[in-house]
């Protein structure tokens, strides 16, 4: 991480871009309001940091030992401005600023009919974005793969839905992908991408991902440690893309015998990684849990966590639902659960609450 | 589970017990304001369940089918006053009520004046129930064991400070037995008898406990289910001893790398237990988290998730505690802790709130 | 699952192909010697199996229960000179065969003359196939990602190396596919594939390499229950292509402190997947270990568990590497690594050796 | 530890001793055959390490990082004759020699007759020790918890049974202890005294268990990490008990779905451990997979992983057992199972069988 000085120029800046480059490694370059940070993508060891410390512009050469180095919390702490959190701002929505944010909507998108009555459903809840699954990932090849897996002229279809019932409803849009093949596509009509958990680990997936510029929300494994979760993220910001909201879904449940919830919720999850980055987390109870009786009080719990804001699955009807339809809420009961959700946001202790704006 | 008629006489009820032992199984009998249900304790398939359906006062016989009978929610429904959930009232503390309750005190009591010190400040924070611990589980034979490893003498002084501090401060006092052999010791001078995590299979400890008649809160064990932990607690109650508050106190991390934390906090095993059983289920985030730092907000998360109550380590000075300063608390600290956590409470919808009382 | 009669006609096997197409779902044609299994790919729920059992030349309709179906031993089963298990022949080579098969080669090929002498120095101490990495999963965006990483044409140089290594020392070859992109490009240059432990669950990239028909080393992740490897397998066999082979290359260690391996290998898991399905599986004791003072044990066990084959990395000087070198064996130790399995397969039990051929 | 010259004399090894109790720790004093080593037991930090090298007869003063000192390979490395490896021997048998050493007997012991006919069977199939449950850990208060937990006389009465079949057929016994009220018991009667796995964090028991001097098989609990293992196992070795056998019986399964086998066999643990330790490693493979048609291929994966012996539980009608009947073999099948693991111990490359002889 090289900190430039605050009277540093557009070249001086060039300049140190292109000695990265020299070295076999890129450059990410972050502008605060009266300063530049310039991160490296690659392996330091080839880079004679004393060198570096040399050129002209450069305040400081800082080595971050995480594996972790776009997305630390140290990152932005050079920027004047930075108090070490980000926003991640969509249309009217800002995620990780002073209020929590409800994502809502179905599992699988089904039909027009069913997104539309939900989507209008979880806007009057209070929900703030749209879900949908277009594209689901299965772990039986012989399940209901969404309509997105029928064909291209059933994915645009559905697709189209998702943009239409999200301007209906002035809510920006989120969905799945599953693979590299269908990234330009989703992000031809959906606001913010999201990788689910059993594709955390799939690295060319994620830098094809980011480089659509969009949002990125992004799940954890459910095997994986925190370190190794950020140091997958990094892949998304080593693109150019900071735009991640990293969402917390449950880890695998430990010990013998009957298990009663899908994945156990870890929820000490958010604080930690709030305290190693700056990027805005999130909970997913629904898939965390697998059982409708359990999403108030995990809900109630991620926000006093800490949490930036809940994806929760929703349907009018949910046995219905052709996937999960155990641990859908309904829209009334996806009131009272952001209803609590933001009182008992009010009455945190301010160190608790997600931070304000960084850049 | 044998339920009586309302009008059952005491000696159809002896008889019921009479015939159980005839089978060589126990009998658990409980009784309601109207109502006596039977419980059994022992290998049910030596039992003809439609004999028992024919004995005088027999209402209905009814199989209860997970390992764990005896504190299945099941269990109380029968009680006519019974909605299913029981509190453990020690002195003027209930724990399973309406309100939270809050453990706190030093690992480990190392000098009259240091416990004597805590105390008054716990108490002064808002906790109610004073902790120390006397004989410490540890994980290395060449650490500090406790005061109580030092000898009879040794233990007897540090338990009767307990004594002491509790009632100097109007504060029932809990304490770990780490064997068989301090199971006595320690009943003699505190209220609560804890059973840490290590020791959660030492069945025969359990039994040891169970006898005392004292109040137990029992831990989970890192590497175990929920249904484990349950089939486990059971033993307690098959001493005729529902005096049992269940404690989460973290699993096991998963995943490669760093490990933020010390152990994971499940709080989804909050509800999930509560709806399984009928006992009390209190959080420890000092030993879950290992991290003063996560303290805050994972007491309120575990609040959120409808916990009756935290254990919580606090120290006037973290950093001269022998044993695990690095997740102790200043009594400053705590008082933000309990009254954050009791704002939140106040703010659950009803069903995550824990249920009053049954019996 | 329909079973055809001997006699069925094409016709009849077309007509039962047809029908499970109207229904949606596509099938799986397996010819044996004189009899025709027909597997369902979909949601079997929607199709009247007693329709199916009045087609002409249908024997019988059976369901399978497990999610993985046509991987299934029950699949094989009905094919008249079935023993339930199968081998993957590459030239000639066969994994599942009556002779354990070795395949070794550097962790990463990094130049032409270090895969040279390295396939060389492997083939001579007895190993079969060669693996080298030209595209690396790693879990840091920081580190070296192959040469396949580095472009196009650096991708395409070191495959040919493969290629011609293969060629020259009569080995066929096999390197990682990470991303869809690569799959083509891949299939072109090596005999088979591999699907590592991070994409595990990219069930779009299965499917792609499947496509290729090549056969597909599959590795279990880290996190994942041998019913889910299972069930992702068994997109790669919906694909139409059974040369499959399950690699276990170790689970997630538990327990707190030190992990004095990189993983935990499985080693139940090779009967237990044998008995499961008729796949061949192989163990990769270089990943699952991370420690060279370990290959030798975990090589002689893995064996005698009945593994068909084991995935080794050679290095002729592992402190060279530029990847996993604390895990590379010298051909010399894998001379002795080979010789000392080969004596071991030989006293083994009839029952645990792989099974001979199936179709 | 404290390494004396080979020349220090009983006084000046007396007054270290002292000097160590001085400084409120004990001492533990190993007699090679030319030279002694003195391990310290207890919170080293309080001990000026360069005080005790101005001692007389002291030569060198070492500090042994892990939490395991006493059983650390290190310690045995400065006795002449050590190679860092131990045999515990028991009558006739040495656990850790040169050939492997096999327990067999049933999971519990339920009349004179069933013992005395298993234990002449397992002894003709080529069984060294006989092993049999007087007190059964369950995870059930309502299951068969063995014929000790009837009482004491029945408890006496099956001891006396272990003995005479031990006699009788010329093996040494051992059984398990599940509180510390049954370790005098138990040692009155049996050779070796076991700790089962769901014992392994009670360190009370532990100590009680190493002051009887009996040698001790000590299992790893399924939850618990290598380094967490061996630093429970120091408690016995610093009660001056070196006599340990150390003990896989499986791990925690990992993953969703369905699970194939109890536990996961962790076998790199034992050539770990031999690595850390000089105390011998044996295996349970059939607490470990549940599963009777998994005991030929993972005991044979077991002694080519080079453990030094194993525990198998069998009963010449598995059906009949009262515990565990899934996992039992009958006595034909030990023998296959006995005499295929020796032949593949034979063909062992040397430095993967277990070693030689150290004090």
């Amino acid at each position: 991480m090289i900190i430039m000085k605050a009277e540093a120029t557009k070249e001086e800046i060039a300049q140190v871009v292109h000695e990265i480059k020299k070295f076999g490694l890129r450059a990410d370059v972050s502008k605060g309001e009266s300063r530049t940070v310039i991160g490296l993508v690659g392996d330091e060891r080839k880079i004679p940091f004393s060198h570096f410390e040399t050129l002209p512009g450069v305040k400081e050469v800082i080595r971050i030992e995480t594996p972790y180095k776009l997305i630390n919390r140290e990152y932005t702490k050079f920027l004047e401005n930075g108090d070490g959190t980000m926003e991640v701002t969509i249309g009217d929505v800002k995620i990780g600023g002073k209020e929590p944010v409800f994502i809502a909507g179905p599992c699988a998108v089904e039909s027009r009919e069913q997104l539309f009555r939900i989507a209008g459903e979880a806007k009057k809840a209070g929900a703030h974005i749209l879900r949908g699954g277009v594209f689901k990932p299965r772990s039986s090849v012989h399940s209901f793969q969404g309509l997105g897996s029928a064909g291209d002229d059933e994915a645009r279809e559905a697709l189209t839905w998702m943009r239409e019932a999200g301007r209906e409803f002035g809510m920006p849009t989120i969905t799945e992908v599953r693979g590299e093949a269908q990234v330009d596509l989703v992000a031809e009509y959906v606001d913010i991408i999201q990788i689910g958990a059993r594709n955390m680990y799939d690295q060319d997936l994620l830098c094809k991902a980011a480089q659509t510029g969009k949002p990125i929300v992004y799940k954890r494994h459910f095997g994986a440690g925190i370190e190794e979760f950020l140091s997958f993220a990094e892949y998304i910001a080593a693109e150019g893309n900071k735009n991640i909201i990293l969402c917390e879904r449950g880890i695998l449940p430990i010990g013998k015998g009957k298990t009663y919830t899908r994945y156990t919720l870890d929820l000490s999850a958010v604080p930690v990684i709030q305290k190693e980055t700056y990027l805005p987390v999130i909970v997913d109870p629904s898939h965390a849990t697998g059982r409708r009786d359990l999403i108030m009080s995990m809900s109630c719990a991620a926000i006093a966590a800490g949490a930036s804001g809940l994806m929760i699955e929703t349907h009018y009807n949910p046995k219905e639902s052709l996937v999960d339809s155990q641990q859908m809420i309904t829209p009334d009961e996806l009131k009272v659960v952001i209803d609590t959700c933001k009182s008992i946001h009010k009455h945190l202790a301010p160190g608790v609450k997600s931070k304000a704006k960084v850049a």
